[in-house]
């Protein structure tokens, strides 16, 4: 059995990053989204397992102190991570893993393990970007102003990333990452193993 | 414009290349496929600049002398080599580059320009391809043992190779050549070169 691959991917708020995932899930069901732990209250709805792991701020830390996570940070008060164990299980049964992590996370992860494959989605411009965050109506302007800015500085931390997918439609956003998938598996020399003793 | 890139495909004798770099001309019809220099006579059918750029051998060691080849060797007597000016013509004009050739011309196109992304294409075991060198009825089965002794000396000297094709099906093995296209476009931080400058 090949190992499988764990992909970060990251992108600024509005780029669309949700929409494309849910479909390249629908095209590849096995693929294993890692679902964070956190240490914050589930909202109405929320599933233990599904949107996150909750767990007690004292499990928290103890599995920081464990390196129990691939990364984790503090976020207004709560703690967030992405737990090791599930992320490895997957892999071993030979599923590709997604991370849908920022870059500071990316970096953490990718310290750990240089291996992961990073991918950054891109807007097509930045008026594009513009008009993706003013329609979706959740903020005034002045916030979709100030996620306009916050993106332009991620894309300039993303230059060490490996892949940038432009996301021009979720079509083509989707067949660039399944592209990615594929030759990243085409890499490996696993493949050939077998051909090599014989 | 973004430049072309160059993609290096080898393969052992009898593995399916030509079908497969066929089938991907068809659907990537702007493709440019490099035509070699060679000083040997052509042969019935053979059309200069379509099958082979014939050129006399006192040009052939002119252009070596002038680092003209991005690789050549001798064979049987003739010279056969890669001109650089039809490959740079074609990444200049943002059209990608297919250099069909074998892994001493691949060491040294690498070595010249490690920017050059190699392909190896491997059968999916040793039976299938002794069975399509079989099939084929163009060798004895003395020469099809000399050609999988060839083949297996080969993938040996591939392990540098960045991507292995399995050609299980003509129609899979197109699908990775595709996925290794896209993917190593997506690569390029020059997609988002012009989103940093705004």
């Amino acid at each position: 059995m090949i190992k499988g691959k764990t992909f970060i991917i990251s992108g600024p708020s509005g780029v669309g990053k949700s929409t494309v995932l849910n479909a390249l899930l629908r095209e590849y069901p096995d693929l294993y989204f890692s679902v964070s732990a956190t240490t914050r209250a589930p909202r109405e709805n929320e599933l233990d397992g599904v949107h996150y792991h909750f767990i007690a701020p004292e499990d928290f830390h103890k599995m920081i102190e464990e390196e129990a996570f691939l990364e984790y940070a503090e976020y207004v008060g709560n703690f967030y991570g992405t737990p090791k164990k599930y992320v490895d299980a997957a892999m071993d049964e030979g599923r590709d893993v997604i991370l849908d992590i920022e870059i500071q996370g990316a970096q953490q992860v990718c310290a750990k393990r240089p291996e992961t494959v990073r991918i950054f989605i891109a807007p097509p411009s930045w008026s594009e970007l513009e008009r993706r965050l003013t329609e979706r109506g959740t903020d005034d302007a002045d916030k979709v102003q100030k996620r306009l800015l916050r993106a332009k500085v991620e894309l300039k931390m993303a230059d060490a990333y490996d892949y940038f997918v432009i996301n021009d439609t979720v079509d083509s956003a989707v067949e660039q990452l399944k592209a990615i998938l594929l030759a990243e598996h085409c890499k490996s020399p696993q493949r050939i193993a077998k051909l090599l003793v014989e």
